[in-house]
C-alpha cells in the first residue's frame, strides 16, 4: 500500500481517543466518516468504552483486530507516544496526530515533537501533524478530520486540492468554495509538519490523478528545498500551484513565529522564492478560493510587458470597480483596437474609445456571445473579463448564458458578478469558468496569473572556491570584505593600508582616507572618514585631524592605521546585498543607493545565484535607477556592469557550505562605463 | 410637501413610458412598487395603452388626473423634455429621469442635459438624473427603480442609506447587504446629477430620521463644495459618511471620465478632500457594504498614534489572516499588557506573549464572554476584534453568542467569521455588531475607522492681497514666481538681474547664474545654468560659456540676460506645490526634493489653505524627510520653517478669485535654521 493510499484512502482507520458523545470534537471524525459515506472499516479506540457511536471499540490500538492503514490520534498527553509505538508494532503505515502541545507550545513541546518524529522514523511510521486537524479526500469519501465545517450535507467533488498550515482555514476554503459551487479533491491540514510537510504533500498531489490545481495556505515555509522541487514536479505535471502566504507585515511575521513555532523569513525573500518555484501568490484569501478555474490546465504566461485585459460588460459601474483595481495592479484594460472595433461594428456594437466594451444598449444574448468570441480572438489582449450586472441574481441562467457558451480558448476568461448571485456563480463554476464575488479578488487573480512564471532554472554557474586569505568565520573588516568582493569579480576601488608613523601611500590624488580599527563599527559617525583629499599636504593635515577625532570619540579603540582609497566619481550609488535567509536560503538584492533602498523599500530580490539576464530584470524593477536609465535626459549608467556585479555577489551561494550569512557592497558606484565597489561588509554564518 | 417627501415618499407616482410587458425593464418600477407594498397611487403613462399591468394608463402626464408628487420618466428621446414641461405645467415637484443619452453620451448629450437642467430650474421642478436608475425608500415602501435586484422578496429594513453614482452598484450594496442580514433605509442612484447631486442628497439624509449611516459609491465628485458642507451637516447630526471612490489608478480615472462624462481630479486630491470633509474612505467594495455597524453612532477617533487592536480568537490561522493585514495597514494587534494579563489569568486564560488572545483551549461561552468584556475595558486598546472559526457555520447561535452578549462599549467591536456562515453574520447584523466575511474587508474597515477625522475647520487665515507688480495671467517667469513666493512670506534666494553687455552684479561670491529667456523652458538641459561660481573671474568665463551654449541650443531664442543668485547650502531639498484641482479646488503639497517626490510618490497633500499645525502633520507623512528628522544621527533641518513655507504657499487659496492654477517652489532648500526658495514656477488659471 502506497503512502498516498494509506494517507488519503485507507481501507481501515483507527480513531484513537474517539469520544462516544456526538457533540464532542473527538467524536467528529467517526461521525464525519460515516456521514460522508466512508466505505471502509472504522475502529474507535477508547480505554473506557466497548462501543462508540455504534461501532465496537477497543481499549488500545494494540488490541484492535485486523490490518489498520491509518491511525488518527486525538488522545491527550502521552497517549500520542503510546499510539505511535502501537503503530510501529502493528505495522500501521500512517499516523495523523490531532493532539497539540508540541512545537506549537514552546521549547519543551518542540523537544517532545523532535523525539516523536525521530521515533516515527525509527519505526517506519509516517506522521501527519502533530496539531493537524486531519484530511479529507472527497472523491474517495474519506472525511478524516475534526473540522466542524464537515457538518455540511454534501461535499463538493472537484479537481482542486488544498494543503494548509491552518486547519481552520482549510475549512474556510472548503466551506466557502462549496457555497460557491466550487469542488475539491483532497484537503490536508499539515499541522506542525514534524514529518510529512507541505513539500511532500505537493509531490503526492502532483501525482494524484484527481488533482488539477493545488492551493496552499501558508503561515511559514518549513521545507523550502522540498517544496521547491515539488512545485517543479507539479509544473511538469501541468498542475498550477497557488499560495496565500501570511507574514507580509512585521506584525504578521511575529504572529506566525509565536503561532507556529517556526522561523520567520523576510517576506520579500519568501515572495522571491515562491515566484522562483513557479508558484502563483495571491493577496486576498478569497482569491485563493476562487482562482482555480482561471489557472487549471494553463501554462505560466511569462509576460515581459504590462498585461492587457479586454473588459466586456453590461454595467459601467460594475466594470469600473474591477478596471480601477486592475490599474492599481499595473494591468491595462484595453480600448478595442481597429481590427476588433471593425468586428464589433459588424455585430452592431459601436465601441467607445474607452477601456471597456459596454453592451448595455446591445445586450441580446447572441450579441454578447459573439462579442465575447471576437474579443477572445483579438491578438491584442491577454485575457477577457466579463462583468455581469443585477440580473445575475434572479435570472442566473439568462445572465451568464453568453459566458457559459463562450468558446474555450487559450486565453483566460474571468467573470465578475455584481449582485449576490450564488446560483450564477455555481453555474459558471460547474462549467469550469472562473467567476469572482468581488472586484478585488477578480483583479488579484488576474494579477497573480499574469505574474506567474515558469519555475526558474538554476543558472549554469561554476562552483566558487573560497578565496584564499579571507577568513571563513566572524565578521570581515572593510579590506577583507572588499577583497572577497574583488575575488568574486566585482571591480573594487584601488586602496592601500597606510600605517603609522607617517601613513605613507603611493596612490595618486584625490584620495579618501578611512580609519582602520576592529573596534569602530560606524566610521563616518566617529569622524573616521575624510573624502576628497586633493594633495599630499591636505592628506597629512586631514589624517591627523581624523585620528584626533576618532581618539576623542573612542579613547579605548585600537587604531591600526588608515585605509587610503582613490576617489571615484560616478552617476549613482547602488547597494548590492547577499543574505542567507533562514527560510529560503541564499538571496541576492539590488537597490538604489544611499538610504533610498531602505526608506522607500526600493530594491529587487531573488534567490541566489542569478544569471546576468535575471540581474537585468531585477535592475529594471528598481524605481530609483530611473535616474541612470535615461530619465529626463540624464546620462545613462553602465547597467550591464551593475548586473554583472549582482551576478558576481550572488555566486556566494555557490561556495561549498554557503558560509556567508550576509555580504553587502554599499555603495557600489555606477559610472558611465563600469562600476566600482567603494565599501563592503560581510558576516559569516553561525556568528553575529 | 417637502423635497424629501416628494422624492422619497411621494403619495402619487406617475411612470412615464411604463411598459405593459412584465419582462421589460420599463415595467419594473410598477411591478416593484406593488411587490414591495407601495401604498400610494401609481399612474402609468403610455401613449398606446389604456391599461398597464392592471392599472388605468394615460397617454401623457398632461392627461393624468389628480395631484402627482413624483414623475419617473423612462420614455426615450424628446419624451423626456415633454414630460418635464408637463411636470412644470402640472406642478409636479420632482422628476426622476432614467432615460440616458445625456452627459453620459458625449458633447451633444451634455448640451442637451444642460438645457434640460436649465428648463427644470425655470419650471421649479427638481430633477434626479438623467441616467438615474431611481431610488428605494425601504421603511416607506417605495421601490421606484428599474434595478433588477428589486426582484428580491423582502427588502431589509435598516438605518443605513446609500447614494450611488452607479445604479448597478446601488443594487450590489442592497443585494449583498440583504444576503448578509444588513438593512437599509434610503437608496438613491443619482445618475448624471444634472440637478440633485450627491451633496444635496447627503444633506437630505443628514436630516432623515430613518438614517444613521450614509454610504457613497463615487466615480467622481461633481459638487465638491456642496458635498463638503453636507458632510459637515451629517457629522453635526452624528451620522458617519463612508465613501468608496473609484479612480485610484490612472486607468480608473480615464474610465471614470469616459463613463460619467465628468472631469477627472487627481485621486490623492480627492482623498485629501474626503478626509477634510470627515468622510471615511474604504478601499474594498465589500467594506462599504459591511462597515455601517462599526461606525454607527460613533465619533471620529482622531488618533495621533498607531492604532491598537486586541484580537480574541478560537482559531490561530483565522486570526492571523486579519492580523497580518492589519499590520500592512499600520495597525498594531497588541499583546495583552500586565493589567489585562492579570484579569485574563483570573478568568483561567493564560495569554501568550503574542499579538492575539487565543481561547482555543479555554473556550467555554462564559469565559469567552468575560474575556471580551475585560478586553473591551482595557485602556491600552482602541478596538476589539473577535475571530470565530468553523463552528460559526453549523452552530451559528452558539458560535457568536459571546459576541452577541458583549457589553456595548465606546470602543468598537468587530467580528470576522472564517467559514461560509450567513446565519451567524445575520445574527450579528441583527444586533448591530459589525461582522465581516473576509479578513481584508475587516482590516480595511478598521483602518478606515482609525483614519477617520473630524471635518477640518478652515484655518483662520486673513485674505491675501495679490502682490502688486505680478501679472495675474499667463505663466510667470522665474523672477516673477520667486517674487510671488516672497510676497507670501517665504524666504527667497537673493538674486539680481545682470544685463548685457557686461552682466555686472553686486552679489558676494559664490553665486549661481541662470539664463533669462522667455523662450527657454528647461534652462538646465540647454546648458543655461552655472552653479558654484567662486570669483569675478570665473563668473565672466562661465557666463560667456553659458550664453554660448544656450545660443547653440536655441539659436532663435530671445536672451534677456542672466539671473545671478547667491549660492546657498542646506541639508535637504523639498518641493512645495499649490494646485487648483478641477474637482476639489485648491490643494497644497509638500514632498521630498529632487526627483524623490515624483519617483516614489513621496508627498503629502491637503486642501488649501493649511495651518502650521496641519503643515507639520503633512511634513511628518513624507518618508524622505527622515533624512532631516534625525535619521541615523544626521543633522536636523528646520522643519518649522518648512511648515511655515507650506502654510504660506497654501494661502494662494485666500486670494480673491483664486487666480493661480499651479505654483511650485522647487527646490526649497531646508537648512539647519530656515529655508530658502531657489526656484519657482507659477501658472495662472485659464491658461496653460
Amino acid at each position: 500500500m502506497s503512502l498516498a493510499q494509506a494517507l488519503f484512502t485507507p481501507r481501515v482507520i483507527a480513531l484513537v481517543g474517539a469520544s462516544g458523545e456526538p457533540a464532542k470534537n473527538t467524536a467528529r471524525p467517526q461521525r464525519f466518516l460515516r456521514k460522508h459515506g466512508y466505505a471502509g472499516r472504522v475502529i474507535p479506540v477508547n480505554p473506557t468504552r466497548a462501543e462508540v457511536l455504534g461501532e465496537r471499540a477497543y481499549a488500545s490500538l494494540a488490541e484492535a483486530p485486523g490490518e489498520i492503514d491509518h491511525a488518527f490520534v486525538m488522545a491527550p498527553g502521552d497517549a500520542v507516544e503510546r499510539a505511535l509505538e502501537d503503530c510501529g508494532a502493528r505495522g500501521i503505515p500512517v499516523v495523523t496526530v490531532f493532539t497539540d502541545g508540541f512545537a506549537d507550545a514552546g521549547a519543551i513541546g518542540a523537544a517532545r515533537q523532535a523525539r516523536l518524529a525521530a521515533r516515527a522514523r525509527e519505526l517506519g511510521v509516517r506522521l501527519l501533524g502533530p496539531n493537524s486537524m486531519g484530511l479529507v479526500d472527497i472523491p474517495g469519501r474519506v472525511a478524516l478530520t475534526v473540522n466542524a465545517v464537515l457538518e455540511m450535507d454534501r461535499l463538493p467533488v472537484g479537481a482542486t486540492s488544498v494543503v494548509s498550515q491552518s486547519g481552520t482555514l482549510l475549512g474556510t476554503v472548503l466551506s466557502r468554495g462549496a457555497a460557491r459551487g466550487l469542488g475539491f479533491a483532497k484537503l490536508v491540514a499539515v499541522g506542525n509538519e514534524a514529518d510529512l510537510g507541505v513539500g511532500e504533500l505537493v509531490e503526492l498531489l502532483a501525482e494524484d490523478t484527481d488533482t488539477r490545481v493545488i492551493l496552499l495556505f501558508l503561515e511559514t515555509v518549513r521545507d523550502a528545498a522540498r517544496l521547491a522541487s515539488a512545485a517543479r514536479k507539479a509544473h511538469a505535471a501541468g498542475k498550477p500551484v497557488v499560495a496565500y502566504k501570511l507574514g507580509r507585515s512585521p506584525l504578521g511575521e511575529r504572529l506566525a513565529r509565536s503561532h507556529t513555532g517556526a522561523l520567520a523569513g523576510a517576506d520579500p525573500a519568501v515572495g522571491a522564492y515562491l515566484s522562483d518555484c513557479g508558484i502563483l501568490r495571491v493577496d486576498l484569501l478569497e482569491t485563493l478560493i476562487e482562482i482555480a478555474p482561471l489557472v487549471a490546465g494553463r501554462e505560466p504566461p511569462n509576460l515581459a510587458r504590462a498585461p492587457r485585459v479586454a473588459v466586456v460588460t453590461t454595467t459601467g459601474g460594475g466594470a469600473a470597480s474591477v478596471v480601477d483595481r486592475l490599474g492599481t495592479l499595473g494591468i491595462d484594460a484595453m480600448a478595442p483596437d481597429e481590427p476588433l472595433r471593425a468586428k464589433l461594428a459588424a455585430l452592431g456594437v459601436r465601441a467607445a474609445d474607452a477601456p471597456i466594451i459596454d453592451l448595455t444598449l446591445a445586450a441580446t444574448s447572441a450579441t454578447y456571445e459573439a462579442v465575447l468570441a471576437a474579443v477572445l480572438d483579438s491578438a491584442r489582449c491577454d485575457a477577457v473579463l466579463a462583468v455581469v450586472g443585477s440580473s445575475a441574481q434572479f435570472h442566473p441562467q439568462l445572465a451568464v448564458e453568453p459566458i457559459l457558451r463562450a468558446p474555450r480558448h487559450a486565453k483566460p476568461l474571468a467573470a465578475f458578478l455584481t449582485p449576490h448571485a450564488e446560483r450564477s456563480l455555481a453555474l459558471l463554476a460547474a462549467q469550469g469558468i472562473a467567476a469572482f464575488r468581488t472586484p478585488e479578488a477578480c483583479a488579484d487573480a488576474l494579477a497573480a496569473f499574469f505574474a506567474w512564471r515558469t519555475p526558474r532554472a538554476r543558472p549554469a554557474l561554476a562552483p566558487v572556491q573560497w578565496p584564499s586569505g579571507i577568513p571563513r568565520r566572524g565578521k570581515l573588516d572593510e579590506a577583507q570584505a572588499l577583497a572577497l568582493v574583488r575575488a568574486l569579480g566585482v571591480p573594487v576601488v584601488e586602496s592601500v593600508a597606510a600605517d603609522p608613523p607617517d601613513y605613507a601611500h603611493a596612490l595618486p590624488y584625490p584620495v579618501a582616507a578611512k580609519v582602520r580599527s576592529p573596534d569602530i563599527a560606524h566610521k563616518t559617525d566617529s569622524g573616521g572618514v575624510a573624502l576628497g583629499i586633493a594633495s599630499q599636504g591636505e592628506y597629512e593635515t586631514r589624517v591627523r585631524a581624523l585620528l584626533g577625532a576618532v581618539a576623542a570619540a573612542h579613547p579605548a579603540a585600537r587604531i591600526d592605521g588608515v585605509l587610503v582609497q582613490r576617489m571615484e566619481g560616478g552617476l549613482a550609488e547602488a547597494i548590492v546585498g547577499y543574505r542567507h535567509d533562514p527560510l529560503v536560503g541564499p538571496i541576492v538584492l539590488v537597490g538604489a543607493g544611499g538610504t533610498l533602498a531602505e526608506l522607500y523599500r526600493d530594491y529587487a530580490l531573488r534567490l541566489a545565484p542569478v544569471s546576468e539576464d535575471e540581474a537585468a530584470v531585477m535592475i529594471a524593477e528598481v524605481r530609483g535607477f530611473a535616474m541612470i536609465r535615461g530619465y529626463r535626459g540624464l546620462p545613462r549608467g553602465d547597467l550591464d556592469a551593475l548586473g554583472q556585479a549582482v551576478t558576481a555577489l550572488s555566486r556566494l551561494a555557490l561556495v561549498a557550505g554557503q558560509p556567508v550569512a550576509e555580504a553587502e557592497i554599499n555603495p557600489l558606484l555606477v559610472k558611465r562605463s563600469g562600476v566600482v565597489a567603494l565599501d563592503g561588509v560581510a558576516l559569516m554564518r553561525g556568528e553575529d
